[in-house]
């Protein structure tokens, strides 16, 4: 017998390692997950809705179930609070029972119909019907900064899951006690609906080698990540280089812009500073829809909201980040962009844990240093403040792609904000008005997502029901009689799915 | 001024050179091009269903009335027969006014709504809308086979300019003056709605560079592909490779495989026979849908329809392929495979033109040589002898993926069938029941596309209502005002689309 590597997760807050030894997942342990899901997908892909449905309604009761031990453990690995995490596991059992709703809504099939016309000349028109089916196996990629709603039983895993594709999660290395007691949530689920096992498996490691393996295994056809850029783009680059390449669905960093029309800021000076400061801060700034940047105009109203915010950032209470790298990162970029000229900084100066900090620039300087739209992933933003309305909106069409961008804006604003909204729909998979970015809603409508490097599918969403749609692939049956025709093409429709006829 | 290179087109039945001068386009006539449509791309892709729909169906007119000056010129280009040639161009005008009733119905927009909850506790629901919008400038690269559907206004430019995006065309050199009458045509219609002549370019040229220049452009924000394995997945590589990497639809080979099962094979051999030398042989065995592999097991009848189909083959006229390059390839293909043992081979022995060719092996031998499932572009097909339809069977459980899988069967085969479709449903877009591959229509329902290598993106399709959905992105807007919001999201709803509310 092989020596089992093991590692151990760590408390971020105290950095001690904390109870609980997790086997490092290699190669071989890749390769079984990989072969057993493949073995099971085709028969999981033909389980009815119905089935699906009960599956990932027994997930999140279980999940509820676990909640206390979930939330305990999930806080000392992550160190965030537990009132947060346990809204989290709402939102993670939420999006289990949307998913479970949507699998047997029947829409995610769209089976679409073409009638035969065996007299049209000069040939005859076939009878084609198609409707979409699961792709196969998908390995998903828990993130660190939501270690339930987007790690093991998370959206990527729901949805997966709903589309009738096997998941292979490979767990975040920095909840891994987390992840562990989820995944005997999933595997207790699907152990009552007397589904086989190999539909689900958790590999757990802390060497880049495993997501590796994971991402090249033939039996893998897609890949569901949240992450940064950097280690983001390299797995997306492995996907692409396979022999057979794969989607790859990855969400790698988005600046969120914010722009504050005149005479919004007239109007609100004060609270939109007060809601600033809290979207910035929330989660530690650990957000993937943290506002990043926020554009104003010159005037008395925005430099109040500037010393308010300035006030708020002093105040802000010290946060402590889910892992030490992510600190690391996070103190170093921060100083390597306070010192370019061009900038000043306003930080918080708590006893423990990392400071929150403002950044202020010019739209001149702004323009100068594009770099300055690389996120920094914290609890960190930049105001840039331009001349007028019309300055703002001509740096609006200098954007990276990004999950959301917001507009503040009050009547009197509507002309600018209509040409405002016609540039960041280029960049954005979200418009958010009068609000601000963090709180992604898991509903029908929600799009998380964008242009490049928001997703590196821009055609896709990573929350909300359209998720699904990732894991799916459509097949077109021409001329196959009703006995053989999958449930969901049969003239009888025994799965009442809505079926488009001829367009209609 | 500097010098401008220029090239030619060839008569492929002759290899004389045909009149008509090309320039050869070059990097500077990229960014020229590309730079232009980025700078049209937001305004077309707001412009109302109406205009796009008069837009593809100026062009289809404008076809019509170029239908004889096409005709020739493609013919002398090509070398495909005039009725064929005919047959194509009315493919293209009825696939550019599908799309032109596709963009007016509304559907691709999938406008979808979550219902506000102002008193959702802990936190209130927003208002979120979300429609699909166009994703930028697209480019497409004509296909050789296709000079007319699937080239210069065929359907990946149809869905493109439907869906809003501007479309730069890098037209295939074996046809160049073919695409210069129909980007005139394109031109025209262009001019008489009133729209800028940037939302379409046609380059020419004969150098990879100019393909390569194309998709690197930072402006392209899409690239549709139909052709070789090699010279796709090079663009398919350079795509994801861009700093911001690129949706790449790639179309690139497929071996189309049929299974003719026991039951049908006794009632039919000869008529499936003569289906099938048809089949192989159309278009000189240039499509992509032809049948390059036939399963069937050893029997009486099976010895009946091989006997008829090397008979049938014997007899082929010569065709002429569409380039002197796809010749040399399709001869010394066949050639080298001919040399490898375990196959036998009969072929045609025509005057001019290349020889029809079929391939006969074994299962045994099949199993030992899968490189025989590469595709080799010309009329040449393999039978492989089975067993029984267990063995066949089981054949099916490794297939390459690919655009299309056929089966035969009569009702007594119809147990058989039904695993055989499970199995087939993995590796295919489209199954065909007692028919031919060959033949895709263009429809609602219709899938051309399948797992990779028959297209690098296994959930779309590139021919057919929903190939539209290439080219869009989803945008969501959360709590905009009406005043605000794009037509098709408006409540009013004054496009008349089909707006979904809270997933119903």
């Amino acid at each position: 017998m092989s020596t089992r590597h093991t590692f151990y997760a760590l408390n971020p807050a105290t950095e001690q390692t904390l109870a609980g030894q997790f086997a490092e997942h290699n190669q071989a342990d890749v390769n079984l997950a990989a072969s057993a899901a493949h073995e099971v997908a085709k028969s999981f892909r033909q389980t009815s809705p119905k089935t699906r449905s009960l599956l990932l309604q027994a997930i999140a009761d279980c999940l509820e179930e676990q909640r206390e031990a979930i939330v305990e453990r999930a806080n000392l690995e992550s160190a965030l609070p537990p009132a947060r995490l346990n809204g989290e596991l709402s939102r993670t059992t939420a999006q289990l029972r949307l998913f479970a709703d949507v699998v047997e809504g029947g829409l995610w099939q769209e089976a679409i119909f073409d009638t035969a016309n065996p007299n049209r000349e000069p040939l005859a028109k076939p009878d084609i019907r198609r409707q979409n089916i699961g792709l196969g196996p998908v390995a998903v990629f828990g993130a660190s900064n939501f270690p339930l709603a987007f790690s093991t039983a998370g959206g990527d895993t729901a949805s997966a899951l709903a589309a009738g594709c096997p998941v292979v999660v490979k767990g975040h290395p920095a909840h891994p006690g987390t992840s562990e007691i989820v995944a005997k949530c999933i595997a207790k689920a699907i152990e009552a609906q007397q589904l086989p096992q190999a539909i689900f498996t958790l590999l757990q490691g802390t060497s880049h080698e495993l997501g590796q393996a994971v991402v090249s295994h033939p039996a893998i056809k897609a890949v569901g990540f949240t992450g940064s850029i950097h280690g983001g783009r390299a797995l997306f680059d492995l996907a692409q280089s396979r022999s057979e390449p794969i989607p790859f669905y990855g969400e790698l960093g988005a600046s969120n812009p914010v722009f504050i029309l005149s005479h919004r800021m007239a109007e609100h000076a004060q609270s939109l500073a007060e809601e600033y400061i809290l979207s910035m801060n929330m989660g530690c700034g650990q957000f993937c829809t943290k506002p990043a940047v926020v554009f104003v105009a010159k005037s008395k109203a925005s430099e109040e909201f500037i010393a308010t915010v300035r006030q708020g950032i002093k105040q802000q209470p010290g946060q402590t980040m889910l892992t030490g790298g992510i600190k690391h990162n996070y103190l170093v970029q921060s100083e390597e962009r306070a010192s370019q000229s061009g900038l000043t900084r306003t930080q918080s100066q708590p006893d423990n844990g990392v400071p929150s900090m403002l950044f202020e620039t010019t739209s001149d300087e702004w323009r100068n240093n594009p770099q300055w739209q690389e996120e920094i992933f914290g609890p960190q933003s930049i105001i840039v403040v331009c001349e007028d309305d019309q300055d703002m909106l001509q740096l609006s069409t200098n954007l990276a792609g990004s999950l959301t961008a917001t507009i503040h804006a009050e009547e009197p604003d509507y002309p600018i904000a209509s040409r405002l909204l016609d540039e960041l729909e280029e960049v954005a998979g979200r418009i958010v008005f009068n609000g601000w970015p963090t709180g992604v809603e898991v509903s029908y409508a929600m799009v998380h997502g964008g242009p490049y490097p928001a997703s590196t599918m821009p055609a896709s969403t990573s929350v909300g029901a359209e998720a699904i749609k990732r894991w799916l692939r459509p097949v077109a049956y021409q001329s196959v009689p009703e006995a053989l025709l999958p449930d969901a093409l049969k003239s009888q429709n025994p799965l009442s799915v809505r079926q488009s006829v001829d367009g209609k």
